[in-house]
């Protein structure tokens, strides 16, 4: 018989926690032993999420590394500061450890905690945890035990630059100008995020400084072995899901054809997507899916590259590529159970 | 007794032109004589626009140049290539036109048909037209006869940079990341703009030319002198009304004080309000006002100021524009019946 | 010289409350003197309120009766609760008080604490007041000192009975099936008016109990005579302002003309307008505006007359009608510095 | 070797074809052999659709009975009177189809003609077409040849109603009050559904007269054998996906307990799950989903029972609704690849 990897979610009343849900409960491979949250602890998951009625029928319990401790994998879809304080129990127990937040994103404890606002709980495991973005780092997350999912920003950004960086084609000054829908910020009721506040509007947020951009410029200079210096500005969009990012820097050299230079190097991505020149990607193609669409532009009298990618930041952006992560380390095919085709319109 | 300014306006069931007449309506010294528009010709404009019922109670007519000639001031709210056309006759019988569709915006005739398809039909007006942007030529519009409104990204962008390019405190090269409500395509009937097509979605549309880039390009050389270059990338969002300009530039000096530069070159701009220091601008709080909400940043880790401007497209954009050129010809008070208090939430 | 009325706005950190300054500050006979709110006193009121730089520069204070009483006329732009405690000692001070909240709405001080979970704090005071729909009690109104304002559904549900219940033209088995922008849920930080869970989606919420039944179902006795039944379900609608109210009701006799029925009897009302035959009211027309739109149907195969009827929640729902009330309180000509035209789009 | 079933698509361009090949491309027993449309003929699927790139990867053709001729099942998803020109000859030739337009929905070729402004194309078949709502039909469905998939308001409003008419618990008025996200108009370049029309607005339409009131009586009288009088008013709400019923009846005879009634009957279905006590269903909660969430309220102080039901108008309301029915008759477990778990947030 077939043994089903048995997950727990510890965390699930946030979005990420639910998106993480829907896709675990079809996932053809996966049993789901617990799911977890202080807040709604003795609560049914369906009175919470009545979209996964039938589908997920537990009831929410108290987080504790003793009822965790008899899982294959624990996802954290917590708030940051959660799994560094839960992980080091259960990898000693050889529980797989894979992090939707940002405790394990930042190399450095000292730069984790200028950004982060608190002292680092184990920085040991800093080192042996394997950034989660399988488009550059495949190999090392099959064999990981502790997977820190990258940032929904951060992975938009950096998938739009991989291919420039690695071969060295452009200058290393780089500005990310992105958008996110507001389910980005979690479900915390707070005004700023409140309907009345957000909707039929547009603004740009913590521009002056925003704790993706630490992660980012670790990953662009980490795969372009260079200095690369990134100005990252993020806005809020009137939608629910969706990231846009839109990426502008200056070709160091002639580069022939920025067209074919993508599609080859993403060529067998099964969740990145070059489009044809000249496109637009636009989030609702990728909505409820694990794809990061990407196109090109040499924009008219500009002296810049302009590369616009988008994903959801809920699947690709967090819980699907989460359950990437987990598929690559369970060694199952990387695709199994991950949505891909966006719900348009 | 008092005479008032006798209006007409072309082209009356675009979005633009049911803001001018609702800010026109309740404008104390101007009286609307007419309303043209070729495919609702007879109809009463309160039938298409129910907002204005009891307040604009016309009809809609034919436009002909005979009709207009009874008026003071004519405003075209029209596709382009229509002013052009009618302008002429018009500002023969001592007319005043303000267009605000892009007939007039480029000095350039060659340019212009370059971006517009088709040969300008007066290139010699092209001299005489005043580029109807307060901020920058208020005194030649007040002796104007022919005023082209600006476009609305050209308004938000330009706004965003004429403290730093006007006193030569930046480098040339100019990324301007600018993002739109769909109003600001116009009332056609068209795919891309249907609700189940932009609405919870983001994406970038002509990032490979865009018809604002010369215009863009044109207004910062005049102000600064120098052969600014400008990468420019327009996008759509899903709401209605608003425009965001994110501008990146790279400062050229020290520059002391950037938000009392700033403070100090608006001060006395009753359309123009630099927010307090670290504030974001939110288009919502623009929402039918003329008002022009701009802060600056200095990102962390970044080589550039980034400069934040919204704008109601349809009003400061547009309409709100036009009627303060208005003003400014007629010798009125520069702020008489326009709108600046946001409409929020 | 002329005396401006003295207001103050107590509780204005609220939707209600920011509306209510936006009129009242461009309401050529009054001047703002405070404006309070517990929990932002000290803060300036347009560091809260961006739209409002330059017009209400104030800032906020902690609401004190001793304070208040220096004002003409106070505005309750508060939760349920508070204006009652404040009231008695205005009025017996000669301040006219109009409460935009619940206090004074109901009739019966018992059937006031069943809804409202309380015991009411100055029953003797509930019949004094003046329930504030001009469109019923103009005369009253006049004289009133202490005006409760109508909630914004039994608003939009009275106007579309009015004409219909006054004449006795129906049975009294009447249906309110009412839609809400969010903004009527307030400016309070809670899980159901996040953008992520009120956007792109729609329900009925309060399906079996909602505190405007009574109110409605008072007045419809009241303006009636006769002992109507009401069922009355709200729903949220994913959009800010605005409310739409589609009410159904069987005719009690032959009625040869609705249509000019209704027209005739709103003939003089300045905010609420008949639409033409086989038109639909949308909320978009009253964004910002006083105007309550009505129109009239008998659909095919139906024994219903169904009447809908659209507002903004916070102009005709609560802030406009509350100055509108206080114009008539003070002898002003009804429609002084109120709005009437829509922002459309 | 197991058969795939050869299915084909008449119609792809429009809401429903895209959502159908969506389903389709997942589904592990069908093939799509060909999508046809007139108006994209010749241009890949995915270049209209992105949202499929690498699961349909064909192009759009143009419709003929002879390519279609070759497949197993037929869906139409075209406009009204399209199906019922090619139907006959598919039929003939042992091609099932399955239409989601009107063509085959009402049984009286007057009414039909009548309703849909021309005479029948084939009015023969009308008593031959199976009316596929799977909770009323699912005997004869599995054995048809020709299925007429209901409306989406139809699909919503029967439900709502069927456990109360079919036990004869209510009288015979009844009200349904219903809404609907924009994609229910289609993919049409249309004024009124553009975003700067429909977003952050509410509005009733067509109250007077509604194509899907004849086809809801037709079903509604069908199920209860009695002379059901219908009030029947649809709304458009500013959301892309999402149908909400509000029905209203009034019970014949004491009903001891709605609630279990409701589930006891609904007990099997796989798409259709009654919420408990005191629930709201939310559109959010079915978006992309199959399933119907339903709850049954007693408002305080009414004599109405008020049922709320939801669905997605562009799956069960549509293209899940159509799999469900070639499921039932191809034999293959019902829910064969059709999504159960809404996309929330």
């Amino acid at each position: 018989g077939i043994e089903l990897i048995r997950a727990s979610v510890v965390g699930g009343t946030g979005y990420t926690g639910v998106e993480l849900l829907r896709i675990l409960a079809s996932h053809s491979e996966v049993e789901v032993v617990s799911v977890t949250s202080r807040s709604d602890a003795g609560r049914p998951v369906s009175s919470v999420y009545p979209n996964l009625r039938g589908a997920v029928d537990c009831l929410f319990t108290q987080p504790s590394p003793e009822a965790l401790i008899d899982s294959d994998v624990v996802f954290f879809a917590t708030p940051n500061g959660t799994a560094m304080r839960m992980a080091p129990e259960l990898l000693r127990h050889g529980v797989k450890v894979i992090d939707l937040a940002a405790d394990f994103r930042l190399k450095d404890p000292e730069v984790w905690s200028q950004w982060y606002g608190e002292e680092h709980a184990c920085p040991d495991l800093l080192a042996e945890a394997v950034y989660g973005l399988p488009e550059v780092n495949r190999s090392a997350i099959r064999t990981a035990s502790l997977i820190a999912c990258p940032g929904c920003y951060p992975t938009a950004v950096q998938l739009a630059l991989l291919p420039l960086l690695k071969e060295h084609l452009i200058d290393t000054r780089v500005v990310a100008d992105v958008k996110s829908g507001v389910s980005g910020a979690g479900r915390k009721a707070e005004i700023p995020v409140m309907m009345s506040e957000t909707g039929e509007s547009f603004k740009a947020y913590s521009a002056s400084r925003h704790r993706h951009w630490p992660e980012i410029v670790q990953g662009l200079r980490g795969f372009s072995g260079r200095d690369v210096q990134l100005t990252f500005i993020p806005h809020l969009v009137p939608m629910i899901r969706g990231i846009h990012a839109t990426v502008y820097c200056q070709p160091a050299t002639e580069i022939p054809d920025l067209q074919s230079l993508f599609e080859r190097y993403y060529f067998d991505e099964p969740y990145v997507d070059v489009l044809p020149t000249g496109s637009h990607p636009d989030t609702r193609n990728v909505r409820g899916s694990n794809r990061c669409q990407i196109a090109v532009h040499r924009p008219e009298g500009s002296p810049h590259i302009v590369v616009l990618a988008v994903i959801d930041n809920l699947v690709k952006g967090a819980a699907g590529q989460a359950v990437q992560n987990m598929n690559l380390m369970f060694g199952l095919r990387e695709t199994t159970g991950i949505p891909i085709l966006g719900l348009y319109p």
